[in-house]
């Protein structure tokens, strides 16, 4: 039964207010220290319905970087550029059941490859094998799928962001030496590292990632134009990981609560979406203690309860 | 788009045929010492549509024990029995990467409860929480809903691969007395794996377990009397988990290429379900190194292109 | 320089007095319901000297059971029941790094056996090799040595510490089953346990400790008769391990610190010795977070720096 | 009692001879390229007498880099730089289990600081601590400090060594960005690693490493001046993490063996001592599977057993 967009358009504003109250139970991170600056008790949300409208609500104008929401699309775009089969000799389709940045089966589990795109290590990988010839040049291409999805030309890299990211990432450089000792990084880490630092820091608002969420969710298809902007089957593999990963150590628990494909990100934001539907993006900076954000859980899980929209 | 079950129908034995031909690059499980007796070239799958109709290919007649296939119906059992809140405050939600009888995170990742409800430690801990004075009458509950599922009354207790199974489960107690340690188990360890060993060593046919998926697909409706098995909410946790954790470490691969929720077992057996349509048995003894039947996979993802099943 | 003992003896009582404000740092074990009992402000301690003198002070009477400190005497008796080939086919000869009761490496490091026989992994292995035709009778073998060590038929098995044990041991049977299940461990379970325990039970007095340690120091002859109770090759290994393993994971630090052989066990115990020259027996209940007897670790280093006795 | 020198001086080429045979046994080091060039088949021996007489026999000539054994002394000039207590705020002194370079109990074992000083992680820290106003004046420290010890200047850097390890060390790149990320290694990367890559490239003969044994066996006083070139307490520090880990992950077994104080390295260097008597330097390029010099280990062995001179 397809969402009553006119319900959902009426309602959203009380539901935002609230949720709100949840993130007093999240903390803003603070690992990379320009992110904590964000305002704690901001909750946004836009949902954008393939028929073109749509609804936002709470501080939907907020900027914020999309961070490891970022690894979405890079990933569709190394699918783009590689191929399925060079993509996944050099990571792997399995959830984890360890922290975002562990380390522990790179050394344990042969041949040290990433368990899947979504986790820091795969999402390294991942960077390095967008083409380009220079770190800018793949940054460039990056940012420019990304407005290319978003619709619109003003998502842009967050200087301030980059730089503390750049400047912080000691645990990410880790990972990097430790997939180039492994030959499953075959570039350089600094110049990886690079394009990874400036993906995290791309700067979007809902309205932008609920766009995107959107085209995933129409398969690859731009709604508004009709243009195929990537292959329904890398749509797939991206909603399975999304599905199976997106939500790092929670992600079980947020296919059987909500059971819609989202990405979330260490700036609080949630890329969701419904298929042949809706995408969904969110920002609520303070996280839970699985590193996502507490209030946008909150309203996802509301929003699905109320418009049926779990695929299982 | 519907599955056109007729051109299904007409074309199954020629898949069928064509994918036997993997079951060479299996082997079959030897840990239990009676199961290593299965023919290694055998393949056989009956499929139950919603409508009534079911077709069956290849060596579909074999009998073969359920193994970790039991682990989606105890659970539904248990959540039934004990209620949602009470279950998953001893076993998690969440995929875990390790192999199926893995240990490490009971010691790495404190309160050393199991990740899920289909490894073998949240399986034994979902044993103890099926309700019954006896392991003998817990057992009989079990079968007794097996056999509501399935619609008959035939399926019954693999005497001989009980005992084989419970004379060499020695992981399986290492496991179990580790999470009475722990605290997580509450039972006595030894009538909680007599529950668990007998569950695995149900005996049923590929159109019995065909059925059982199929009132999964059905949200827990039974198709032929319109009478509710278990409540939609159940179903689809256990649906979820099928997706994220039913396929051990190849779920994530399964859900890319295939795309349905499925659970497999150490014998050669997998359920699986297209939401809404229908229920899916296969028996194929090889199985490959994740420990998945290998000429069964190819089969459903074969199915699954052709038809379009993927729910992403 | 040889100990100067009538000084020691002088000294000592002022020493444990000193000391035994150590132990408001510690706790008493409680994982055994039966130990935790114990008086958590005692402190005694015997040393036997080569020449047959010996001193005591503090709370020396006290009667305590071995624990691990039991697993020093299995090796030796394993060693000459099997010899030293098929013990070390069975346990490796190297420290771990990871806690006492911990399953990592079964798991991690093929072939999954232990890595040294000081852990409880590894003292589950050489109670297994230890003759005799029944658990009663191994049980009385370990007895009899112990009382040949001790020089004296005082020493029994505290009844009550080991049904205490034997009925909350559920970790050290999910070590014994994961050890069966990794074809390390040939025996039974459970008649392997009930050695282990039993060996654990035997109560002693400081004064037997340090009659045991004596014969260690002195490379296995009895210092009284002259009569060699084991050969000095074996002499040599239980001393290497008691040195690289034998203080759990501060086996290192106590190695710099006080740098002479050693053992200590959960009732607080301590079996030191001086080579050459000096046994030692400790009891203090209150232990460290490594599991060592807080007061009695601090008496043994003011005890090594006073008379240099460190190895190193 | 003493070892008999001069019977050694005698009968020492028969047994290098002898030895020679367990190179066919051993591979040579090939992570670090320029290591793959080393002779296979050679095995060179020095001892040298606290009397001032020395001994060499085989391929003694042969110039080879510390590699690993380069540790044993950066810790002993990091402890007289910083204090004891400052070195072991920033390193353990624990043996692990884990292989040199893991990076496991970084991860898993909080504060996540290093081990010991003799692994990789911990080198690297003690490279960190080492006063110097720059990464060269540093290393000049380093290689000033072996030069006293071992008694003359031909010590140097081999600087074709230096850069291959330099260019391809990414899993100590690994190590030292996660004890930055950890907040152990406080000091900046590269630098730091620098510093570790030049002391290990210091290239030494077997007379200068048995020298520079001697000087710790004689609890830091030069046996020829008299001088005291670092205190008795650090020396004793040395040797007991020699005894407890200095051969890797079978120091272990190398107690109960050989029972000496000893330290390996990458390159098929060994320093060895017997304490009060005697520092030996070996070389044997090909190494056996724990890391360790297979002919080097035997031929200690022989001449531990030999002359008695195990301290267990």
């Amino acid at each position: 039964m397809p969402t009553d967009f006119s319900d959902l358009t009426h309602r959203l504003p009380a539901w935002v207010d609230a949720c709100r109250v949840h993130t007093a139970q999240g903390s803003v991170a603070t690992y990379i220290p320009e992110l904590a600056h964000a305002p704690r008790h901001a909750l946004g949300i836009t949902l954008h319905h393939r028929s073109g409208k749509s609804v936002s609500a709470g501080d939907s104008d907020m900027r914020f970087t999309l961070q490891s929401i970022s690894k979405v699309f890079t990933l569709l775009l190394a699918l783009m550029d590689r191929g399925e089969q060079a993509v996944f000799e050099k990571v792997g389709m399995e959830p984890t059941g360890d922290v975002f940045n562990s380390m522990l089966k790179l050394e344990l589990v042969q041949p040290g490859k990433p368990f899947n795109p979504l986790i820091n290590a795969g999402a390294i990988v991942i960077s390095s094998l967008i083409r380009g010839d220079t770190p800018e040049h793949k940054s460039q291409r990056i940012l420019g799928f990304i407005r290319d999805l978003a619709g619109d030309d003003s998502a842009a890299f967050n200087e301030d962001v980059y730089r503390s990211e750049a400047a912080t990432a000691n645990r990410n450089r880790s990972l990097a030496y430790f997939l180039k000792d492994n030959k499953v990084l075959d570039a350089d880490v600094e110049p990886t590292l690079d394009v990874y630092f400036r993906q995290c820091a791309i700067e979007v608002t809902c309205a932008q990632v609920a766009r995107m969420g959107l085209v995933l969710a129409s398969d690859g298809v731009d709604p508004a134009t009709g243009r195929e902007l990537f292959p329904k089957r890398f749509a797939r593999i991206a909603k399975s990981f999304m599905v199976t990963c997106g939500m790092y150590n929670a992600s079980g628990e947020f296919a059987i609560q909500v059971g819609i494909p989202a990405k979330s990100g260490v700036a609080g934001g949630i890329l969701a979406l419904v298929p042949g539907e809706l995408g969904i993006g969110i920002i609520s900076p303070a996280l839970n203690d699985k590193g996502n954000s507490t209030a946008g859980v909150h309203l996802l899980r509301q929003l699905s309860e109320q418009y049926d929209w779990s695929m299982f």
